[in-house]
Order: structure tokens, then sequence, then C-alpha cells
């Protein structure tokens, strides 16, 4: 069983009255040291749990695989300075061209919320993409089920309230996949990693659900997995919503409470 | 008047009635590239607007400058690739060692949600935290208050409901400053580096509220700034709970509702 909360002091104040000292659970964040053929080329901050899957998804989405058959071996190693199990290691397939090996340098700089130059990284990104085969058709009455749906699945969140998830769904509103992480991105790489680990991708035929806001960087991982359609509970950002329009991508915001909006 | 929010065409669905297609504003997301004496040492996803302040925050809060002295000058500066004045030029003081002037190089792989080896970072961290002179006493009632006080400065917030607030409180729960942004980390380096700017670090006199989650960045930046408290309206995690804990800051999480968690 993975750490994915730890206990921690904790003297909750209501009004003026503060209570004696408790334990509470906070949502694990530790760094996750994600190697290529030993080299290391990303280093993300996640909860612990289907590490794999993270790393799997992490190197798709940023464009250094293509698919499980690009990847001829994935395991976690300890090392002696790290008993935790805080790394990955994937070895390459003979056959990934270097042009691809070499992506993982620029990924680090693109990863996450803090980094990735705009405008080179939307003609990347317009490269890697997944051209999604046709729009996908979901009833708003399907749409509108959705969140509710992602809370019941989310165990961890209930108990700490500290984690994003993300989950993928089919057009008639049937759970896949439900993922949770402190990083929404690494949520979104850990869902898209369990397709990609079997055999999985392009997804075309599924809606991808966040917890929060959708920025960029959320977009531009669900585009190079070929996803039709992105939904999120808050907003969306302008980066978002034009990376969507370009690649074709229905954009929902705002999700609950019965309604939604379309962006395009 | 910077653009920090952009229109955008969006069709509202309630329940299963779909309006005509208006306008819509969403928050703005766009890379800012931080160079220091005409190198890119990082590039940010950030809401335009407060650009020097988030610029000279992020070289405070990374360990590059120590404080305003370090700056022999700061400008924002177009390129005839990008008009749009994406882009900040640092130059560093001649007296500024060498060693520092390489931090930039650690900070964009420690930079954001991303990334940092967080052992390595943790010992990092303590060589750049200004011990807080003392701890800063706030009584609940002003506590209580601030939640309600940081939304109605938001005014962005309202309109697009994307961004995320930090804003400098004083112990009597007076507001000095508050900056929004798309990402939490770079609101908190706004806020940071406008007090740099004024040649007013380290920041030992007042807390720092943040509107949403409070990770370990977030609490490696206040610590870096000497800020003696952070209080988050959303939960903490378990890495920024223990590195509160290692610093002597006092961390606040939940503040909403008449109630808070306080951790030690």
């Amino acid at each position: 069983m993975s750490r994915r909360v730890e206990p921690v002091r904790v003297w909750r104040v209501q009004g003026a009255a503060a209570a004696p000292e408790e334990v509470d659970w906070l949502a694990v964040e530790e760094p996750l040291e994600i190697r290529i053929d030993g080299r290391a080329v990303a280093v993300t901050m996640r909860t612990p749990g289907d590490d794999l899957e993270l790393a799997a998804g992490f190197l798709f989405t940023e464009g250094v695989i293509d698919g499980e058959d690009d990847l001829a071996a994935l395991a976690m190693v300890d090392s002696p300075q790290d008993p935790q199990g805080n790394r990955v290691d994937a070895l390459l397939a003979s056959g990934v061209p270097p042009a691809r090996r070499t992506r993982a340098d620029r990924a680090l700089f693109a990863s996450s919320s803090c980094g990735i130059c705009g405008k080179a990284s939307i003609d990347r990104i317009r490269q890697l993409v997944t051209p999604a085969a046709a729009p996908l058709v979901v009833e708003p009455a399907v749409l509108h089920r959705l969140p509710q749906i992602l809370t019941e699945a989310q165990a961890v969140f209930e108990q700490t309230g500290g984690l994003h998830a993300a989950a993928l769904f089919s057009a008639d509103g049937e759970l896949e996949v439900m993922r949770e992480d402190i990083g929404r991105h690494n949520a979104v790489d850990k869902v898209i990693g369990w397709r990609l680990r079997q055999d999985r991708v392009p997804i075309s035929d599924r809606l991808l659900l966040v917890s929060g806001r959708a920025g960029f960087e959320i977009v531009q991982k669900a585009a190079v997995a070929g996803i039709p359609m992105l939904a999120a509970v808050g907003a969306p950002s302008s980066l978002a919503a034009q990376l969507a329009a370009e690649v074709g991508m229905t954009l929902i915001g705002f999700l609950r409470d019965g309604r939604y909006n379309r962006y395009g």
C-alpha cells in the first residue's frame, strides 16, 4: 500500500476555541525522479502510488514515447540515499529515435505549471497531437452526472481535502479509471499512463474530467493522448481554450451544479 | 493595463438548455521568460501584470539574489519574435558571488509544482532560510476575518473564477498587498517581489495568506523570505507541514467559515 496520506499533529480552532491536540491526515507530497536509461530527466512532486503509470504517462504526454512498445522496461529503483522508492527507471526500446530520446530534456522545461515557452510549445504540441477521429458526443444530462461520480470515487480526497482527481469516462458516463494526486498534471499523467501500459492509446473514445481548473498543460497532455473532450469542474485559462480550439478538442468548464460552459 | 483577462466564445448550458453564444472572460495564461545577464534561466506560465515583481520575487525565493541591492537592473525586454513583452531581463550587481548566479540553473529544476528533489531541496532551503525573529502572534478572531478581506480584494477572480491570490497581512489583520496569478507560486513571488523591490525583506512581521492549498513550494518561498506564518484557505501537504515545522513557521490550513487548523 502506498503512502498516500500521512498523520500530522493538529489543533483545530473554531471561533475562539481551540480543541486539544489531535491527529489529522494530510495528502503525501514526495519527489519522484524519472530516469531514462539511467539518466534523470525529471523530478515531479507527487503523491506516491501508481508511480509506473505516472512515469509512463509523463513520457508519453511529453513526446518521448509513442506507445507501450517504446518501453523495453519500466521499474521502480531504490538507491542507498533514497530507500523509499521515489525513483522510476525507464529503458527505451532500441527503435526509439534519438530525436525523441532528447525530448525529455525539453520536457523538463515544459512540464508542470512552471514552464514552457507558449508559442514554441504550441508548435511542438501540434506535431505531437493525435488528431481525434471524430468529436465525442456526450448528452448534457450525462455531463451533469460526472462530478458526483468523480467525488464518490475519490476515497483520499474525503480524508484530506488535498488531492486533485482525473478520470476517463465513456460517452454514456461510465467511469473507466480515476487517479488522484497532489498535482493535477500528475493525476492526468497517471490516467493516461494507465491506458498506455495496456497498449490502449490514443484515447479517442473517452472524455477526461479533472477536479479543478484546466490550464494549458492539461489540454496539452490530453491533446497528445488524442482525447477529444476535456471537462473541468473549475475554470479554464485563456491558453487552454486557445489550444483546445486549435486541436479540435471540446472544452467544458465550470461543470457543477447542473451547469457548464462549452468553449469554442 | 496588463492583459489579465481575455474574451472567449462560450455556450452556457443549464440542465438540457443551451443559451445562445456569448462572450465570457478567462484568466490569461502566458509564458514569462526570466533572464539573468541575457541568459534565459526560467520560463513560467503566468498571468501578465506585476512581471517585474514576479521576476524579482522568483530570483529572491530561489536564492539567486539576497535583496534589492543585488539587482543592478530589472526590465521588460521585447524581442522580434515576441513583441508582447513576455520577457524580463535581470542584470545582477557585480558583487553577487558566482555560486548564487548558478543557483538559477537549479531553480529551474526546483521551481513550481513539478520539480525538486525533496531532501536535497530541504537541505538547500535550510541554508537559504531567514530565521524568523519571533513567532507572529495573531488572534483567532483576526485570522477568521482574512479570507473575506482577500476575496473582496480579488477583482479578477470574481470575473473569471480562475485566479489564485496571495496576500500579506499584519498581525492585526490589515491587508498590505495582494497579488493574483493563474499559478499560486507566481502570486506568492509577486507579493514577495513587491516587498523586495522596496528593499523591505526579510518579511518578519507579516503573515502570508494563499487562496488555495499550500504545498511544499509555497512554504519554501515563504521560508526564504523569512515569513513567520503561512495561512491557506485549503489543505496543506505532508511535505509543507514538515518543512514549516523544521523552519519554525506557523502553518494554518482550511482557514474558512470561522474555523482553521494549526499544524505543528
